[in-house]
């Protein structure tokens, strides 16, 4: 029974590429491709992330900005909590703090119930209503390690992301709560049809280093 | 081999009914009917849960009261400790604070020892020595929403419970640490004999929504 | 297909000699004999432990000094990150609290890369360069308890350990983050083969108690 036999005895080391940035900056960011464009009406945003900024500090997570709206923003608010921003006021969740030790981080919206969830580690928050019958619209860039503020431009370095990033992986759906659990420990159960970290191609602006760690 | 192939292949979305408590109040309360008198020298105590009540605010998560006594109140203090109290002084734990994330918690407690200790995703505490001997008498009522200082009323919009909570069972034994992680990841290994969730009688006031969430 | 059956049916309780340090003191300690020298290109420390000690409290994890040098401590800081010192500067990770609910924490470091890590619960740390090329030095003593500041004495009560310390196992090289979340979950997947826990010769000073806990 050889599929018995794989279950009980491979263990395999699987390593990722991983962002590293190493400290503050306003110009020092990455841009990833998307599959195909983010005209979205459901979503959920996959990652994983250690910061080790802290105290009265914003910290941008991930920006989709189109010419003139922050289409879905992630952030670490001033307070510690996390918020995502749908082209205006956000939603926010109080979570543990972002630190030293590496979170897998989900963000699920849906735009017909307007169920709006997050999941740190596989660990799912209440749920929230937001932006019921909305749509995100196609036609902008989605960037790492910067918030722009205009398209595409004014970083502000204090907002920007300092630390380890990886597996951002993208889906234009909601995903089951036990497929976000099967991605925290690393199986590769449904690869995202947005962004997918296995295949994804990035540009790199700035100080930014690209290792393999690990999963 | 059948049994293999529903291990490997079959994965369930399993839904639980949901108690959302929306907001602040002196008078929504849900009434849980026990299976048999809560006449106890042990137990074990689980739930899921989510508050974003934060600071200087006290929160009832379980009440059970007799005529004159708190039989069995656990709560979560100003400064944010969980605690339990058998009708009289508490006992204190130092824990990561609840919050947006749904918690998996369970407190348990043995009257031959005295050993109290609580239980966060699996995760245990250091053990307490806390009512050796004691017993918890039978013939009240077990409130989830508000803490009842008289039997039954005088409640406190200031201690009541806002967020949701789910997944409530109770039996009248310590169970080994290893079943309680199984609860967490959603084995249903043993029914509570106490309070079980899934053929619980659940007796609603005020306001108080039932809604089904993937557990 | 016994192994099968095995799988599906069997749940052994196992458990583990803990130490309980009631108080706090400047005498009690456990010394720790190891199974050989600690001249070190590399390690990887792991424990599980729990304690309320809070605030502005520094807390000893783990002390091994020779007689000039602090070669290898891993500390609690006052602001609560987690830190250790290879005979000099320390360094420090930025995670979640210590407190009532039972950590397994690991410190992993490698002398030919310099990267030290932590995991908390198997969580793992971003990475950090430090003390590259160093080696630590045999011929010392390791103290659970205490923090020597001569050899063997000066023990600070302000900075001694309170709560209940288990499973303290240490490997000369760096293990795999997976061997590490299977440490966690108590699979016995390698024996330390600079401490080894199950067998691990115990020198007892002063008021600590050693019970066994359901691991």
């Amino acid at each position: 029974c050889p599929v018995i036999v794989y279950l009980l005895f491979c263990v395999f080391i699987v390593t990722i590429k991983t962002l590293v940035f190493p400290s503050e900056t306003s110009d020092s960011y990455v841009e990833m491709v998307p599959l195909k464009p983010l005209q979205l009406k459901a979503f959920t945003l996959c990652m994983r992330l250690a910061t080790e900024l802290k105290g009265e500090r914003e910290v941008i997570l991930f920006a989709y900005r189109t010419g003139d709206y922050d289409e879905l923003n992630v952030w670490r608010e001033l307070d510690g909590r996390l918020s995502f921003y749908l082209s205006g006021d956000g939603v926010f969740f109080q979570v543990p703090e972002l630190g030293a030790l590496k979170t897998h981080l989900c963000v699920t919206w849906d735009s017909s119930s307007g169920a709006a969830t997050v999941f740190m580690d596989g660990r799912k928050s209440l749920t929230k209503i937001y932006k019921k019958g909305h749509t995100i619209r196609a036609g902008g860039k989605v960037l790492l390690g910067q918030d722009p503020d205009s398209y595409l431009g004014d970083y502000d370095a204090k907002q920007s992301f300092v630390g380890e990033v990886c597996d951002v992986n993208m889906w234009d759906s909601v995903l089951p709560d036990r497929t976000i659990k099967d991605l925290v420990s690393g199986k590769r159960v449904q690869r995202g049809n947005v962004f997918d970290w296995e295949t994804i191609q990035l540009k790199i602006s700035g100080t930014v280093e690209v290792i393999h760690r690990e999963l």
